[in-house]
């Protein structure tokens, strides 16, 4: 296997995204389960090529893990504690992992530029879960959406990253728009309203919610969406581009 | 002089801080003026030991820079294009500018160093501006308070990083009740009244914006200012702490 380029990258410095999606009425997030040892998640991420900027790096990674050309991305803070990684138990199960791994794509070098304490940029990504088709990196045995209010112990201080995007995506969601990033193409304003529901964790009275929406004049209403059940048929509506 | 010691830092990051002061109804930042050239002009900033994290060394940085402990400091986003540095006129400039300097402090590899390319955290800093006593870098022939609508060009992005420190700063002085870091100890509602239309750069109609201002409770009011002029006097408040 090829060797593993770490002067092509910038050292000590890494990109972890927290991409949401939105499913049966829950905000969902992308973790990877670590092919390192039992219980390991993490969420997926990457390095920062020295010849490309720190926006296209959060770009590249996304695609290559998502497919997703143009996703909605907002880098949201940099994590810097000491104690990233460094004499923690992780480091050495991450040693061993790689060492064990393929000698000739991590060699004792590599190892130790893997394993140093890491600066971590932020992202936070909005995508229509339907659209994505999850891939997994180099030491990951699967990947999988799971609540934002459910997910398991990962490492380092991914839990804390997590929250901070949310806390992130809350104050961004009415200001900037981007919560239709989350849904499929065509929604009716209940699906809108559930969407936020999910997000702020709270529930929105639909006549003000309606009105607060349309109010933004950024929605296109197009036909019904006739079920074939017997209650009113909604609107559906799209967002103006 | 004593050899610079990159090996203590890590390489390609680095931190810069836009440490906003008010004064004469002014939102002001604290900028140096360097000494490679010119009309070189930059926002104070420094690197990161391995050995601590972001936010301390940003504390680090700034109170080596003002001499004051306990400043309010907000990380607030990163930098990283890819032509920070790299490929412009001014790297020449810091490049022979530290030949010139001091071999003993700078050698060829340290050099290379210093003007590799760096992503930078921003933070910013509020600080009461009578209490700083702002002290100059190694490469800095003196520092100045600037109207934040006055800024000469500076050097890299500073001048963006300017701008966004403003908008996180707008962004969180209602919020965060930071603003009463800018101001003295004990202030007069006229003059929190001052600040925020400095910060923010448009009027506030004195009724409405006391009655904000004094149903968040965060101030404790104290005796009247008496000034010998005509007027009435007015009352003189303090944060609680």
């Amino acid at each position: 296997m090829e060797r593993f380029q770490k002067e092509k990258y910038i050292a000590q410095l890494s990109i972890d995204c927290v991409i949401f999606g939105y499913k049966n009425k829950e905000l969902k997030v992308l973790i990877s389960k670590l092919s390192y040892g039992e219980g390991l998640w993490s969420l997926p991420g990457g390095y920062i090529l020295k010849t490309e900027s720190i926006d296209e790096a959060a770009s590249r990674i996304l695609k290559e893990r998502t497919g997703l050309n143009n996703i909605y991305l907002e880098q949201f803070r940099a994590f810097g504690g000491k104690d990233r990684i460094i004499g923690s138990e992780y480091r050495e199960m991450v040693r061993s992992g790689l060492k064990s791994f393929d000698p000739d794509r991590f060699d004792d070098e590599a190892i130790d530029w893997v394993t140093d304490r890491f600066v971590c940029l932020g992202y936070y990504a909005l995508v229509d879960l339907n659209k994505v088709n999850p891939k997994m990196g180099e030491f990951e045995e699967f990947l999988k959406w799971e609540g934002v209010e459910e997910l398991p112990h990962m490492t380092h201080d991914h839990n804390s990253i997590v929250a901070a995007a949310h806390k992130a995506l809350r104050q961004n969601l009415d200001e900037q728009l981007i919560g239709f990033n989350l849904l499929p193409e065509t929604f009716t304003m209940k699906e809108v309203k559930e969407l936020y529901e999910a997000v702020y964790d709270k529930e929105f009275p639909m006549n003000n919610f309606q009105k607060k929406i349309l109010g933004l004049q950024v929605l296109e209403r197009l036909g019904k969406k006739y079920t074939g059940a017997q209650n009113r048929a909604p609107y559906l509506y799209r967002f103006k581009k």
